[in-house]
């Protein structure tokens, strides 16, 4: 279960509050690649874990301090909006800057939250369940979460770049730096687990003998000019695997499984007729393609 | 631009042909963790690519192989609904099979698509373009390809558990083949771009001295009785850093950000008079929660 | 911020797992009716809170309480998935009861999530961050609170009767419990504003002498026969309004605000050519209209 | 059944077009807050009722009513993108005005709906069904509707500050009034089915004995510093609970149900090996967790 | 403005109530085939009309009938659910019949709605307003109308082909002849705008002169071994084109377009070093690939 | 199966990036009238044709050319993003125009994807699987063809109006052309179907007699005053039907299914206590109603 303070974990300050600013830390509340997202994704994991129980723990600790993350951006984003523009009176016209203005920040953030934050997007997109993953199986929940933490990270420096207001400057180093820890936790998991000639392929609880043996590490070529040569050479042409199982190899792509031949529909689905009554025109076009 | 054959990359072969499989199919053609997904994420990031081209060259490749299991997965769809119920007249009195069959199968394979697959997951929620991750940063993009190729051969040993269809069992083991080389190909690419060391934390453009310094390898402990020795001691919690600029210690989770303060309620926004007229019972009511 | 326990708050057993039971309990988890909005939804509330500061304070123990209500439910769904079938072999064909199982279950809790809860609803459909209320005003945010504390524990009663285990009801007892202390709280919250004449009609900072007088406390009735005397009579129709402010009384519904009248499309809209060129047939159509 | 008028239920003149306000209004025609949502919820409502069939007719009337409003707004919306910018043709460069217009407005007004209101909120997210609420119980599902037109005024009068012209102040004026009716009418029902202790705790029909005594009308803190005396008090903390069915009391939060053991991964999940099998290594961190 | 009967458009009766039919009939009613989509869109076509005002009538003419038919389908809902299983206790293992219909069943229909209709697809997928499609020019419009009617009519005559009861083959009889009618309604609209060869292609009011040329009329074949002789042909291929204004004809697909280049990231997107910083072995890796 | 070419379909030229540009160009690829729809529509009807195999055939030479639409597309947003502002940092106060320009962009353009496109609409709202639609019914679906491919080619005409960039002019001078033909291709299929008298109602395959023949031909007019000469006369109101087998005609709207009665609440569905028990009070209000 849970517990609260009422003081937030880093210290929140917003010098010029900037109503399109706080629209952009929206995407680090609501978005993918935001902090719900990875709050119920760790506490999701630890709910669900099957397995070595040390790992539950832990992801109920990180998931319980991002709980604390959104606190501090849904603080940032009430702090932004102090004095945000409330009409669109005459303004065109008249100035416009708070025109511009207005055009930049989310108009929900007046009309349906009242200059507060929204469990939404940069964009207003609703948060959405389906971001949230837990697998079962722990290597791949942890790729999971060094993704969303790569993610995340990534989004931090460009809003860290795009505001030069001190305080929430200051916020996003503390958030960063979280995220540096976080990548590196969840690798020390996967390490810990074997590495990665240990953990992949992921499933590695499923026999490879039952994988079809020509497919496993080749690179499958699509290029229409495959075989002259062109194919992207890297590490993943030749060498041994990364997981130390296989030896890498280029495959031109062909097709080996025929042409698919469905049933003809059935009554009940009501096709129209001509799907179904073989007319003497619709023979012939068959003939004509066949031919 | 791209090209087609009328032919499949494998074969696709159903014996016993079962909607309930059907539906389950669904999943890793239009859920998450499903071959649409994967398809666009490494088609918009080659789009997108900046930086080498032959990154953007390999995932073109393998973007376009998707696509053809995509319609692996499709064919599978439609020849395991063959013959399956399209009615509800009185077989729920008389026959109990149909029944739960029709219980088992996604309805709207009969009523939308007529036999045929969708681009939905097994229960029938619409594929999501929110899942289609290319962030610009090839490091994360690659662990979002690794995170779901992981993913996806988890579903995939799964379905191959779930049925003793021969031919079902047949596609599969070619899919998961195709997953462990996926895998190890964006395995690959981190390897390439300098392995865990050279990566981390990503993105690695980003100064690291701007992070705060305290908590970039502290794992911080939300534990109400952290400190009492009980947190969960593990690779991530002493010894250098995975990405090896940094020791991890334990940090027990502290408030350093004080309460935050927000402004009073503006009256455009029309918040309840008492939120912005101090009453005499709500400057008791303030009294008594600050004594 | 937040701290944890690795304990729940209530007990939760199982004596009888029942696959089709966890099913029903994600309504509890990811629905609409479910503890990840109210957990959201309060701590939202609280993030934005301006005014009196007591609300920020209550609606933070509240929303950290439901934390630990999600955590409760996904326990009980793990514990309802273990010994769910995970396998289409035969079963249709030689075992009614397991295909009725599976048919009942979400295929999903085995596929995507091995066996453990996810952010979704009883039909898979994902949470969705909509559903997070706060508007600013304290009275509408009351009543969204109540409002999805009753349907919240209607749910839970609905849930309690499909059930004989008894360590599921021992639980939703629990939580049926909560819901009624919840209740309670968010009325006392709008007593404390004033009561119903006090906080009605919300916002009550909007003057009211900017209303439409004639139409602010009349019921306007759209029955087709209105007038005849058939309109459903109530405690609407007629006495003082509940808010105290206006006299209920009918009014035959009338369209007051003639026919709509659009401009023509712009040519660079690309609307039809017959849409902006009056020819003599659309002309004779129209003609025909008004004639 | 329904029936047509081809008038408007009130006035919509729009004296200064105003694209960016065209999309402000959308949040009150497809948004959470507006008046699909209201229309469809009481229709939906009063065709599922079952009970008193006084309830259901009401329902009818002013679900009708809805209707007309999102076909005023509708043409507020059309009347005000008229003479909007259809163009981005180097006017961010000669002309800072219309491209801050461009920028406030919704672009598919024109890429998609040719100027004219489509069923999407201020963001362009689309309506979505699961905001109509009725749950069969008549108590919660009027304070779903007290709830809808609380937050749906609340909107109104943003929108009302926001702009100047006349039109749309005089329409905005007759929606407010409506929305105050609808509550008090709401609360009419309420007041009918017996008021606040008649009616709680909602369903009424659940027999309170089986709710966990000790905690339907106690105030749980999960303040870290609570019993402390810093609770934060108010009228849900003592006297009688507001259903009169109890005493409000304050508990400190406690962890009563233990630690959640879950089985191990079964084998066709696949989980990693790791979770399943007890290596020396893992035991060894197990031990090391337990000590 | 709308008005409304107490009764319904034409009969529903219900002598077998199903609730595996009931999930089937919320496909009409929530469903993208659905009646909630076809009343909001041809609703909101005559509310953003611009043109002839006859369409606009007619639109509001048939958006209103089918409000009808939604409450037709409710109300079927309804009836269908009398008597469905509200409990899993035990029947599981006593009564594979109510385990089968409960399997089949939405148990939302329970939980959520207490046996109401909902605004829901037969998946429990929440009806979505971007289906609601109004683009603003009427002949592409007519096109949305004719294949929702098709659509729509087409999953009647399934549901029709899965029920056995008379009163439902009733009701559904009249709603199939309703969508026979629609059809011929929408297709009117569009002889009257000038037929095939007079509104195509649409919008017909751009200059064709502005197409590239040589691909107006060019059926283009990807197909990888085209030319030789085995696209497939067909009125699509040659002879004059539909719309009476180019030839059809047969084009290989070429790329014409080159390979695209993008500048590298900006510093402040935060890519990997690697991809803006070109090391020995990235150069290295380039000249691989170019050479 | 498929395969591709580095180099695009057609010249994708950008002579002055523009990211608001950029955003609208978002429409085409991810919105509903957008390229990745078609692409998957195209396909998934392919892989589920049941019929003559001419037309699965035909469905994958053009759904595949829709895949080298997308990337033009995808190519198009990421040149027209280079030079886009990705800073907040004073420019509000100091350059109107940079705050212009980032009011009209998408800020996950920046945020998000690093100067690329995504899976999105021209607002960010992801693009949704439920909008690719195949029916099992080749007539139904090559209207939902023409429609796509109708209401595309708007969004490209009024995407040419936008823009004074000669490369965008001439790459949606292509992607125009091409509609034009896929507009003419769909049509073409539904000539040799049988053309409109042939192929409608569809699906023609359900015996008309089944209809009810009274509505089938009739056109329902809902208007409040219709019988007093002024129902909008049209094609649809007299003469043969478009399909040819029926006659036109006008019908006033008439309630004939009388007033629904559904049953009361059953106990464990817990409604409120009112809903199930008559009270004299409400007993009283039926009365009041029914007198």
């Amino acid at each position: 279960m849970f517990y609260h303070d009422r003081e937030l974990q880093y210290k929140v300050r917003v010098e010029k509050p900037n109503p399109a600013f706080a629209r952009m830390l929206q995407q680090a509340i609501g978005g993918i690649e935001g902090e719900i997202r990875v709050c119920l994704q760790y506490l999701f994991q630890a709910w669900g874990n099957r397995g070595p129980v040390k790992y539950r723990d832990m992801l109920l600790e990180t998931g319980t301090e991002e709980m604390a993350h959104i606190e501090m951006l849904a603080t940032a984003v009430a702090l932004n909006l102090e004095g945000a523009p409330t009409s669109l009176k005459d303004e065109m016209a008249k100035d416009k800057m708070i025109g511009a203005v207005m055009g930049g920040m989310d108009p929900r953030h007046f009309l349906s939250s009242g200059l507060a934050a929204m469990a939404v997007d940069a964009n207003g997109v609703p948060f959405n369940g389906s971001w949230v993953v837990g697998s079962g199986n722990t290597a791949a929940d942890m790729y999971a979460n060094v993704m969303a933490e790569s993610t995340g990270r990534v989004l931090a420096t460009r809003l860290w770049e795009m505001t030069d207001d001190p305080g929430m400057k200051d916020m996003l180093s503390f958030l960063i730096a979280r995220d540096t820890m976080h990548q590196n936790q969840w690798l020390a998991v996967l390490e810990e687990l074997g590495g990665v000639q240990g953990i992949h392929p992921i499933p590695n609880s499923f026999p490879q003998s039952q994988e079809v043996q020509d497919f496993n590490y080749a690179f499958v070529s699509t290029y229409i000019n495959s075989g002259d040569g062109s194919t992207p050479a890297g590490r993943w042409t030749e060498g041994q695997s990364i997981d130390g199982k296989g030896q890498f190899h280029i495959l031109k792509a062909q097709p080996l499984g025929g042409e698919p031949k469905l049933a003809p529909p059935v009554p009940e689905g009501h096709a129209q007729t001509e799907q179904m009554t073989l007319t003497d025109t619709i023979i012939g076009n068959i003939k004509d393609t066949l031919s």
